[in-house]
């Protein structure tokens, strides 16, 4: 996570900075269906932070560390023009890792939570959009305070045959992609499926272009034979699931449904080498 | 490993730069006597530098690779204002590994090569000192293309009682100084003795500063139990090995020895966030 392309520090406090550095790693964890268990971390810093502000950033990502059983075993402290925070996360898997190959036509595609809250709390941080009260503060904290689903992912892990599963940071339409990819599948999703929150409709509306464009959700998108209901896989999994399509045979995902063109005009997904701030 | 800070992309290849990213890496690894197994690699690019740029680099990185049986597992891409190559580098330990905390009072101090040669061609590369020829070449080649002693150093994992060790990255006098930390112990060091090469002579002649302060030789220093002679040490580790001290008690390190304090105006050693470049 490098200053000025994944993070501002006006955005927020030097703790959360830390806990979200882990949590982003913690993510690809949780997608695997493993358990973190160490990592090591290094920090490039820049002039013009002083010791408190590293104490912090530290006490956020131990903070982070501690509640998902993570040791920090080590890192390197390193000079540099930018403020960034690299972190190498261990994991183990018990039986067989979800991966991205594992999709098969006739799969249900779920998510996690809800999707496009971080897009439009990054919006809301960079005075794209404005919101006010319990709208922004839900969709700024689900940008700075992302959750890794890592009780989800390993009770997902457990489910034969092991589903296919990734964790949404560069947004769904571009991280489905991945799956469809290296599955070599297609896909159909249905816009009007997708959970969106209350506030993302307060701010956005029927809008759904920031729940399939928008990254840094950290929700997981996974695929599966479906025997289970969606609220009896929200139980096992801990976490409120809903279906949003279905594995096809093909090579691409097509939208279809209710929804026109004219509402999911940004596709492409987010790029890593886009800038954010 | 930060442009700017630690290398400069008109010194060298871009492929020596990326052997040289894990290098750094393996030493480390070869300074516990362990085996390096895997690693991932976190890249930040910035605007200015090509596809064959990276190609190259990656070829360096994946050689050195390939030469000392590391897998590069995975990794990161990220865009930034300023080149930088994170490393996480996976090893494995059988029986106990060299720790810092070793070191015993009586314990001779060893240093497997020749110290110095990387800070004198840094001087080089950085137009504070001049040489031409072979002189040159060789000490720019010891700051630009580092072995790690892995063999070396897993060879002397095995001798028991087990030695303490540490690879001089930030310099001699600094990483001792970490042992003796580590090891609650202080430590004698004959100038006189230090292996300095034909270059380090022709360059800086007796003037042990370099050899005593500067970084970057990725050599190993240990401390043992002293039964064997040099001779049968380098011949036991495959790399030539030279008797620089010993370990006593106290905590500090002294200088010993026929050498004048005016011979050693540098003892700070380097540190992690001074500039290189």
């Amino acid at each position: 996570m490098v200053e000025g392309v994944h993070f501002n520090l006006k955005w927020g406090t030097p703790d959360l900075l830390g806990a979200r550095s882990l949590t982003v790693n913690l993510s690809d964890i949780a997608a695997m269906g493993g358990k973190p268990t160490a990592c090591v971390v290094n920090l490039a810093i820049r002039p013009g932070l002083n010791r408190t502000f590293f104490d912090r950033l530290y006490r956020g990502l131990a903070k982070a560390a501690t509640a998902t059983g993570v040791d920090i075993v080590g890192g390197n402290i390193t000079r540099a023009d930018q403020l960034s925070i690299t972190i190498a996360l261990f994991g183990e898997v018990t039986g067989s890792p979800m991966l991205r190959e594992n999709a098969r036509p006739g799969d249900a595609i779920y998510v996690t939570g809800t999707v496009g809250d971080a897009a439009l709390g990054l919006r809301l941080l960079s005075g794209k959009s404005r919101a006010r009260g319990c709208t922004r503060k839900f969709l700024v904290d689900r940008f700075l305070s992302p959750t890794a689903r890592i009780d989800a992912g390993r009770a997902l892990a457990r489910i034969r045959p092991t589903p296919a599963a990734i964790d949404m940071s560069d947004g769904l339409w571009q991280d489905l992609g991945h799956i469809l990819e290296r599955s070599r599948v297609g896909a159909e999703i249905d816009p009007a499926l997708l959970p969106l929150s209350p506030a993302y409709r307060a701010l956005a509306g029927t809008d759904v272009s920031y729940a399939l464009g928008g990254g840094d959700d950290y929700e997981l998108l996974f695929c599966m034979r479906s025997r289970m209901s969606e609220a009896a896989l929200s139980r096992r999994l801990g976490v409120n699931v809903c279906r949003i399509g279905k594995i096809v045979s093909g090579d691409r995902a097509t939208l279809v449904g209710t929804a026109t063109a004219d509402s999911v005009p940004r596709l492409q997904g987010w790029d890593q080498l886009r800038a954010h701030a």
